[in-house]
């Protein structure tokens, strides 16, 4: 999508259920083996009572939005910020969600609302801020 | 590492050379395909003249500092904040690290500072903040 045809409102999303596969996945990749993620017993004994997905790999679903649907492919990530509200478990179905809420032509910067939640928006787990350039 | 033995000033961090091979994993666990991180023909006549690394991917280094090392295994993630400054390359060094800011005892809440260099602290690629919780 061109820059020209991307307007304040326009929102798109992705959806994925994370598994506890993926989450051994990105531990690998990532290098965080913090146990609250990798050892049952560690995770049934902490205050989530079980174990969690990372918030990154959850967050990284919005990335996935903005690089394939919107502002799409060659989109040029600047900024984003993540508060990591409520946890994720593995199996959960996870949609991410981005909508357009300002432009600056002159730099084809593009700002973005960006949520993820699980199952309904009533179970928001992720809340934060894109801004991005569609060169 | 337990709430009371860090300090405002405490620093670690991690360094990973992230790969080509990387970069594709980390495009089918996010499902994040843009062409800028996967197709070399669109890399190459991008603005950045090659293929670069999700920021995403670069900013796990972060949470894996943070969950490994300070404030180290049991962290909750509350919030994170990342400025992609300049892109990252395949092969390129990435050293993650986090410098402990400030700390709200009566919550066990840490603040740190985030950054990620490649090779040397001059070519610094991402800044930020996170917010955690160390129980």
């Amino acid at each position: 999508m061109e820059y020209n045809e991307i307007n304040i409102g326009d929102k798109a999303a992705i959806e994925k259920t994370i598994t506890k596969y993926d989450v051994e996945l990105f531990a690998k990749l990532s290098l965080d083996n913090n146990p609250l993620h990798l050892d049952p017993e560690y995770g049934s004994t902490s205050i989530f009572k079980d174990n969690i997905v990372h918030g990154i790999l959850v967050s990284s679903l919005i990335s996935a939005v903005i690089g394939n649907l919107l502002p799409g492919h060659g989109t040029v990530y600047m900024s984003q910020s993540l508060h990591f509200k409520k946890p994720v478990y593995f199996g959960d179905k996870c949609i991410a969600e981005v909508e357009v809420t300002a432009k600056k032509d002159e730099k084809k910067i593009i700002f973005l609302n960006t949520i993820v939640y699980v199952e309904s928006k009533e179970n928001v787990v992720i809340t934060g801020e894109a801004v991005v350039k569609k060169p």
